[in-house]
């Protein structure tokens, strides 16, 4: 497959127009113009050609985009074809929950098993994944195709697993400690889940709002003086 | 306050300025530098100048920016210095991970109670939160502060539950349900969280990565043929 280099921001909206695309799928559209799709995603039509230029040719001037090819060409852009394999790191709340309520097999990933320390944990199942002990996770990786690391341990703890991960071959961790593992020049590929950026977010546009109301508010009442 | 129109993509970097200036902070530095602030997180000075400049000045030309004065500045654009409060609706996994693991003091934010539909739950605490009846949401609502509401039900419920908060008079929704909430020209804000947006932008880094590797090694093969 040949690779052009494409722009952060062009990888990080192919989720959304993916999520987008199923959505219309679901609903029965079989062709989408880049302007009732840009609408729909807040960008423009030229934004959104531009983003699927970079991968080849798409669409047809005047017909607008086939949703399932389309669909079918992002998935495999985004590596869901590839037949990953992951393991999950730490199998407390935050591991169970995502063990409950996320689907990797829907992205295209086997998550093989799960890793902890508490010994009351060791050997029991959870959603069908088998949680084995920490101290065996080396050789696990030695000895199994995984492709990439949930890490869901405790804060405290972070650093030293994610050594050990990538000490024992792992290349990419999906990070949800909160804890900053990225370091300059490392081969590793390290993607956060911050909640709190998202949770700032609104956070900033609850303000906004609020301002928004507040001078409205003052403009009625200089009116009414 | 007075506000300026902002760009979504510099409203989306403010939580990561905030969590490299606490780092520095925390790490005793007093000023930094477009420059230094950019590299550590691959971003231009310039990039950096102009996202601040949205807000009024907060550096020195030659002097860099003052590291506490910058991130209280930041805070208070975010609106972390304004006592909202919370409520989480679903107290499953994931709203219980959220409790456990995530300190919504921390952002500023106060969590004041959970609700929930089942019984065996309802009366009970986690982790200094109680968790109440579903039944007595629209009415908790009503006679308290609730600035924005945690949505953590099962998929299936998330539709209804959305609904049901916003008639109530929620106007912000922090949403855990993977479900698109956001209707056209609503005053609701929702903020998603999409776990598979970042594991799939993951996903592609990890396809991008093995590309290159294969290249490298075809390339070496054809030189040793």
């Amino acid at each position: 497959m040949k690779r052009v280099t494409v722009s952060n921001n062009v990888i990080r909206r192919l989720p959304r127009y993916l999520r987008k695309l199923s959505e219309l799928e679901e609903q029965g559209v079989a062709r989408i113009s880049s302007k009732e799709l840009g609408e729909s995603l807040g960008l423009t039509p030229s934004q959104i050609r531009q983003d699927f230029s970079c991968f080849g040719e798409f669409g047809q001037q005047g017909y607008g985009y086939n949703v399932a090819a389309l669909k079918g060409e992002i998935e495999s852009i985004l590596g869901m074809d590839r037949g990953y394999h992951a393991i999950l790191v730490g199998a407390g709340n935050i591991g169970r929950a995502l063990l409950d309520n996320f689907s990797f097999s829907e992205w295209g990933i086997t998550m093989d098993c799960a890793f902890d320390i508490k010994e009351a944990l060791v050997g029991t199942s959870f959603k069908g994944v088998e949680i084995k002990s920490a101290s065996e996770m080396a050789d696990y990786i030695d000895n199994n195709k995984v492709d990439l690391a949930v890490l869901s341990v405790p804060k405290e703890k972070a650093v030293e697993v994610a050594k050990e991960l990538t000490e024992s071959g792992v290349n990419a961790i999906w990070n949800f400690t909160n804890v900053e593992l990225t370091e300059p020049n490392s081969p590793v590929l390290v993607e956060n889940v911050h909640f709190s950026d998202s949770l700032l977010s609104l956070s900033y546009f609850i303000s906004e709002a609020n301002d928004e109301k507040a001078a409205r508010e003052q403009r009625l009442r200089n009116r009414n003086v």
